[in-house]
């Protein structure tokens, strides 16, 4: 399958590496960028990440066979409808966020003239922007699709070859267990390490309390160095899960908080070596 | 400074490093080592790391310039004692426990014979026992020792020495300080990471969660895979500092649970910033 012209709207660090990868497949030959940031348009024209560009969603971006929606989750609705508005009627629309069914369903509602289908290629780090980006992020990378029932097959077969082409292994689940799934694995750990870096801050005062810590709390609190505007996006677009998510962790801590309370040490072992485990049968 | 003869109680990560550090030294002419666990007595006698050893505390640790104790924080005391009845009046003693406050005041208490620092080398990894023992471990860590008023200036010379001969950066604080600070950059990230794995694993069911996740999960959860034995005995020595620290956490956590359920962005970015903020000042 060839693309003639793809168009990326949102150059930050998903899309950007999005395009970069896109730019260097053959079987892409134009790589279109959308970018409100001058800056960062400018340094993907330059860098040859994308092939030609423009500040707003508008006509120079029909002609497109698939359009890829990269900004903030809360969004992506927004976005698509603009797209609408300027594409061939039909033409495959895909976001990359990391929440899904809500972008999903409310897409699903509404009688666009494009086939949209949610996807989220698991491929972040800690930094963002176009500087960042990276042609070889997706590559070995899980790229989730979350096709529904009123999925249509060739946008979803467009998609997933996208996908494909930049690296990724392709994986369908539905919208509801994605968001689900995710947020344990992701969602909670950064709302977990914001919460750590607060109490650490705060119950430190004036001192530097990072001086003294070994690796662990390095490594707990890297992805508070994350984007807040695109995390406060996810986390509220993600709401029933993540507060799931939040509470299920909260009860787990409740144990062992009330554990130690009662100086009980069996129990506290218990607890401790179950987590153990089950990190060790996960494999990571 | 140079010392006869150094015994080492407990050989485990710390311990077994500590001893085959001091075997790597000029400055150390005998390293004596006490394991119960007689394969990994046996193993640290063929590897070296040890010159002889021994089974139990007994009159074979006479002689000893200085004892270190490197056995669970829950021991240390009742080991000092054990110690105090086989070797000269004076001798310098010093743990390597993640907890001072409890064992250095409870060591002021005593009319024990021996002379007893309070120290902590911060270095640790998540692997534990001999088998993962390295003369390297503290190189350029830092190493607190905890002196109190009581404590004898000559013993308190030794065991900076013994440190700063293992490689380590020799950083003086007082026990409830150190407390304070190692609840909240060590004791807490451990309390949160082990609760972590239960959440997801609880939370995932059948399903092998970890799969989907990116870095920032795996980062979450490494020391996870901690000894739960050893960490039950230090969050129950530190009980009071590292109650007061998951309580700090768990009203950071709340803020983020209260903007999520308001779905107030603003709120929510301000509370992600601040963190993001610290994390960067803090510089990590």
């Amino acid at each position: 399958m060839t693309f003639e012209k793809v168009a990326v709207v949102g150059l930050g660090l998903i899309g950007g590496s999005l395009a970069a990868a896109l730019h260097e497949s053959r079987e892409v030959w134009e790589v279109f960028g959308v970018e409100r940031d001058p800056e960062s348009l400018r340094f993907a024209l330059r860098k040859g990440i994308i092939d030609k560009g423009s500040s707003e969603i508008g006509p120079d971006i029909s002609g497109s066979k698939i359009v890829v929606i990269a900004t903030y989750v809360d969004t992506i609705a927004q976005v698509a409808k603009e797209v609408s508005r300027f594409v061939l009627p039909g033409t495959a629309v895909c976001d990359v966020g990391s929440v899904k069914a809500p972008v999903v369903r409310e897409m699903e509602k509404g009688s666009w003239r494009i086939r949209f289908v949610g996807a989220h290629p698991i491929a972040g780090k800690e930094t963002s922007g176009v500087r960042e980006s990276d042609p070889g992020l997706f590559s070995g990378k899980k790229c989730i699709v979350t096709p529904v029932e009123s999925t249509s097959p060739e946008a979803l077969s467009m998609v997933k070859t996208l996908f494909s082409l930049a690296g990724g292994e392709v994986v369908e689940m539905d919208p509801e267990s994605h968001d689900e799934v995710f947020s344990l694995v992701s969602h909670l750990p950064h709302a977990v390490a914001y919460s750590l870096v607060n109490a650490v801050a705060s119950g430190g005062r004036d001192r530097n309390l990072f001086d003294f810590s070994g690796g662990g709390l390095a490594d707990l609190t890297r992805i508070a160095d994350s984007s807040p505007e695109m995390w406060a996006g996810i986390f509220i677009e993600n709401r029933d899960a993540l507060l799931r998510a939040i509470r299920g962790f909260a009860g787990e801590l409740g144990k062992i908080e009330k554990a130690v309370v009662a100086g009980n040490v069996e129990d506290l072992v218990a607890l401790l070596r179950e987590a153990r485990d089950s990190k060790r049968n996960l494999g990571e």
